[in-house]
């Protein structure tokens, strides 16, 4: 006999499923049951299309009526590109909704909740709601804080090292741990590399895996002076569209140059520490990015880092040991005079890949089941 | 209905039992089956004691008459502080041996086994000889190397740093890694620091845990001029044994002042880089330590490293970011030129211990199963 939480848990794999594809949109999933019987199944696979509600209802059609609906999310209440769910489940003459976690976002927030209770509907919340707000962690940040989720992303050897101390770095990982961090790409809507790594490597960063969605994260220069130099791959490709991020002082003849090559400039305020970076991400929200991944050298991934902007962590660390005085490490900028003004983390998770490991971790939470 | 398998399994599970007690001694483990009945379980527990088979024989009494042994380390021939084990298992009148691996100690390597044949004994040898060897491995490094078995131990940050710029390293990890460290400490019969650590830290380095096999790891100083201050803990304290390792060049009063506080001072030649880490290595050996924790600092680890002398990495690695240009990693030393020029490791395990992850990796071996 399955559970309530059996069908919630399908629900969240169904939900998961279409992980990196629904961007700016949450990733939903939704299963009918009436009398011990799955009627319906949907998920959200893409914005613009319909919602998970939407393809349960289709596929049970009239058999909703007097059945139970587990949607991971709060149906939503507003027109967004298609109409309020909220609606369409009234409408099915379900008996029961159990939702697993109210929608953050402030135009639904327990409004499509409150009309399906007004309609009669009765409405659980909070079936594997940790679970639930795991799934869509993004989506939750996006929502509350008004900027992408900042994804610190490095590789090193077992002794902390991202490269030799002339640079060299071809390769830290395996083949498998590189091609992970493509899927990872592929995950993200933008990769943030400091103006210095264009300048050394003139890197072309696009994902490798072919347009599983149709598109390439948009590429991001952090580049106070415009120093990006008009022949510069990441500013020559049109494979992915890139977007520099510069100050008010920058050149206006550079500026329009590079925009004649289809690249887009956003202007920021400074700090005395360079570029105001809460600025820069709530300009990159604005432009539509929702999921970052911050590829810097030490000076970049420091800025992001003391400004408490890391949002994951994940680490690919190679069974090797590089050792040398001056071989360079993940993060630089200011020293800090004592281990406890270190950023806390927590471990979430540690797994092989090839021969060596990705460890994902997370800012420490100080009341995380409060 | 048990196998062989099951039976060499028991016995390597009582060998592992005694982990940390043996030295200078193998592990060993001894099972006595007779129609599919255990009749006698032995295991070494202690040098000086009797050998795993001696129990197990004892236990078993006169049914021994036609019985299997499962062992895991061929039976000694040689008269150490116990009479050969293989003259034991001969007068038992066992049919038929199991043992898991042939002893590396050159003063049996065989023999045993060999003896045994001569008297009509049935041995296979070769049963779960992989775990045999891992179990054992320290042991079978002493025996091939005559060297003691180097384990480079240290607690970095996530982005690898053992201590902020100006030395402040407390605490990096939790009290659970640290207990930790204090297990692994006991396990070990010598710890291994610079003279730098001695200078700047003044450490105890004695294990915690008080005891429990009724000694401390002998605490080993690099100092090729000799510097270790008379009031030094490590030249104050009588809990555990002192050994400085110095160059033939070292002052004979400072010598013979340190000596009188119960130190013991061994000297070896010096290379272009300092003392000569090979002959550090093979008088530590010498002097009975075979299993010994480097908890050097950056230059005396990273000494380690470019000689190809370490056995076993243990890394603890808590969940921080610590950052800044100046802070300091785990090797230091003299740089290399490029990535593939790092030593090549294999991770063997990754534990969590309290909040932090405790890794261990092994230089890589080429042909592992050759």
């Amino acid at each position: 006999m399955k559970t309530d939480r059996d069908y919630m848990q399908l629900a969240l794999d169904l939900a998961a499923s279409a992980k990196g594809n629904t961007n700016p949109n949450p990733l939903v999933g939704a299963v009918l049951v009436k009398d011990g019987v799955i009627i319906g199944t949907g998920l959200h696979r893409k914005a613009g299309e319909p919602h998970a509600e939407v393809h349960a209802f289709k596929m049970a059609g009239e058999q909703a009526e007097g059945a139970t609906l587990y949607v991971t999310l709060e149906p939503c209440s507003h027109f967004g590109k298609t109409p309020p769910c909220a609606n369409l489940v009234k409408e099915s003459k379900v008996a029961r909704v159990i939702v697993a976690m109210q929608d953050p976002n402030p135009s639904v927030a327990g409004r499509g909740i409150q009309l399906l209770r007004d309609a009669g509907i009765e409405v659980e919340v909070g079936l594997l709601e940790q679970q639930a707000r795991k799934v869509n962690e993004r989506f939750i940040h996006n929502m509350v804080t008004e900027r992408p989720f900042v994804v610190s992303k490095f590789a090193m050897t077992l002794d902390g090292k991202i490269a030799a101390h002339n640079g060299h770095s071809q390769w830290i990982t395996s083949e498998a741990a590189r091609a992970d961090v493509h899927e990872l790409r592929h995950e993200v809507d933008g990769i943030l590399v400091g103006v210095n790594t264009v300048l050394k490597d003139n890197p072309q960063l696009t994902t490798r895996l072919k347009n599983r969605n149709g598109r390439n994260p948009v590429r991001v220069v952090l580049d106070s002076a415009l120093q990006t130099p008009l022949e510069a791959q990441i500013a020559m490709t049109t494979e992915a569209r890139t977007v520099i991020v510069t100050s008010f002082d920058a050149s206006n003849e550079k500026k329009v140059a590079l925009e004649k090559q289809g690249v887009v400039i956003l202007q920021v305020s400074k700090t005395e520490n360079g570029l105001d970076l809460d600025a820069v991400l709530k300009a990159l929200y604005s432009f539509g990015i929702t999921h970052l991944l911050v590829e810097g050298g030490g000076a970049v991934n420091a800025s992001f880092l003391r400004s408490g902007l890391i949002d994951q962590y994940i680490v690919y660390v190679a069974p090797k040991v590089l050792g040398g005085a001056r071989s360079i490490p993940p993060f630089t900028g200011e020293d800090v005079d004592s281990i406890d003004l270190a950023a806390q983390l927590q471990f979430e998770e540690v797994t092989q890949i090839g021969p060596d490991l990705r460890i994902i971790a997370y800012p420490k939470q100080v009341n995380e089941n409060a």
